[in-house]
């Protein structure tokens, strides 16, 4: 690919990853030519500022991507099954933030920090990882790399705006109710298609998506798989519970791993994550020093803290990961995945 | 002891747990003759209204147990320390909800659906477990009764009200400051006596009570030693993360175990559990059917739900457990082992 005076298109513009994906590709000079905002019909002709300038948006069709270089998907993986086909068509390489194409072969789901290798060997379409998976691959990659990690067992505490901009609002509402909070009105969380829903301010609600027949849900489900294939070990036992939180913004993580290497200490954990690129250690309990949700939001890096060693297993570790996931699980994985692939 | 026509104390009877101990004695119909009300020489003089009557809070002294045989104490570990022996001293078995006591040799850690026997051998006081122990515990009992467990690994999801009525307070205030949230005025979380407070609305702060030198919080700590005692297996792998949230009340668990035997099914967990007494199993993805904090307010019982077996590990499965922290996570269970004293 051409590596400057790239022209660039982003579906789903008005969205909150979409936006996000704008302001990073300005913040970090990426080299584009022109930048298309796309989205649906209903929000053709919405402007949005940014850098200075005003981004017109245009309806999505086969045609948009006509002379399109990269282009980035988050418009939900309908839109993507619907038009990253077309895009990869007309010479585009699609970098999709949904769960459309994720799993399947000759798709590299891609972590810029864990397996940029993986991009070799794409056929047009670049999976970017759910937003929980990303976070977490990040910050073990060096752990594994140096230890070797056999199992993770994951509790995850996820913020409303994973579930947009709507469930943001339900929250703020909610919020609000604290005397009548079980009696809240709730229209868009765990799902704004499942047929219950339930307040989450000043609660925790352990279903985020659907349902599988094995009791697990989608997330889950993600988390497990997509771990195993961006760190390209199928033998990998990775097993996970998530849990949406009254957070607006900001994962976090309650991961436990076995390393390979059951006489890595504490402190090689933390000195292998030191000097990762994009993972931030806050770990030192005598200044109460740990990353909070409430101070990832915004922030880029990842975030690790209350890295513990389990008494009772050898090998075994507590780690406490968090990330903004709009930025690191989304929008900024996904600029990173576009920076990698014209270097 | 004589089970009818009991002298009662509740010390620390201003309390949040001090006022839900009174309600359950009269709700279950305690066999007290008297109740005697005790707390700080400050509150002394408050009135307490509960089941149609008055009482009137004294100070607690030393001779305040002279003709009591129960003694319920919540009022803090400091206060457990210096009054408890003196309630012995006098002839009065001590029911104590502090950490004071609990891991000392000759002193019970009941839980009464699942060590009952184990008052038996008081020497007179017998402990209260901490409130997310309990809850555990109780929800494990049938499953490691029935099937063994060698292995547990907890993420705790815990609401304010564990730290007082100033936590709910100040949860409360924040949660109107959605804007300003992480400028959030914070005086009390993660714990009062701590150098460094935290807002909690809109936040996840990893941190209940203080830190030990292995770098786990003693939260995590009792957790880990108080279900070791409670089992009676020492050898008992337990290993603890714990979370507080902004949930006013209902600790939420996320626990992954690796029971003794590799072909139980997640049928054969719930129903074990099913049967089981003070554990009510709402599992049931197909209609969204899940414990919540929100919904465990005010209630007796412990919730399970999201059992699900690891498909990596045989024998490994997860579950989420929720209890309202303040019913059986302290003033519930306290009642129930004064019940079974008097058996």
């Amino acid at each position: 690919m051409n590596n400057e005076n790239l022209n660039v298109a982003i579906v789903g513009a008005t969205g909150a990853v979409g936006t996000k994906i704008l302001e990073k590709l300005l913040e970090r000079k990426f080299p584009a030519k022109t930048i298309k905002m796309l989205a649906s019909k209903r929000s053709a002709g919405t402007e949005i500022s940014a850098g200075g300038q005003t981004y017109i948006v245009e309806e999505t069709v086969p045609e948009s991507f006509e002379g399109i270089d990269i282009a980035f998907f988050s418009a939900g993986g309908s839109v993507s099954q619907k038009f990253a086909p077309e895009a990869v068509k007309r010479g585009a390489v699609v970098i999709d933030n949904t769960s459309a194409f994720r799993m399947e072969e000759g798709v590299p789901l891609v972590v810029p920090e864990v397996n940029p290798h993986m991009l070799n060997e794409h056929e047009g379409i670049i999976a970017n990882p759910n937003c929980s998976t990303i976070q977490m691959v990040a910050a073990l990659q060096p752990v594994k790399e140096k230890f070797g990690i056999s199992r993770i067992i994951v509790s995850t505490y996820q913020a409303v705006s994973g579930a947009g901009a709507e469930a943001i609002d339900e929250l703020e509402a909610q919020s609000k109710e604290f005397q009548e909070r079980s009696n809240s009105k709730a229209d868009i969380l765990p799902s704004a298609s499942a047929a219950k829903h339930y307040p989450i301010a000043f609660n925790a609600i352990p279903q985020i998506d659907m349902f599988d027949d094995s009791g697990y849900t989608l997330e889950e489900l993600k988390m497990m798989n997509e771990t195993k294939k961006i760190f390209g070990d199928q033998n990998l036992a990775v097993t996970a519970t998530c849990v949406r939180l009254p957070v607006v913004t900001g994962h976090s993580e309650s991961v436990y791993i076995e390393t390979d290497d059951v006489n890595a200490t504490v402190e090689d954990i933390q000195s292998a994550m030191k000097g990762a690129s994009g993972v931030v250690v806050q770990d030192d309990p005598s200044t109460q020093t740990y990353p909070m949700p409430l101070f990832a939001e915004g922030k880029d890096e990842v975030f690790v803290g209350r890295i513990r060693k389990d008494p009772k297993h050898p090998g075994g570790f507590h780690l406490w990961i968090v990330a903004d996931n709009l930025l690191k699980g989304a929008a900024l994985n996904s600029v990173q995945i576009a920076e990698e692939l014209i270097k």
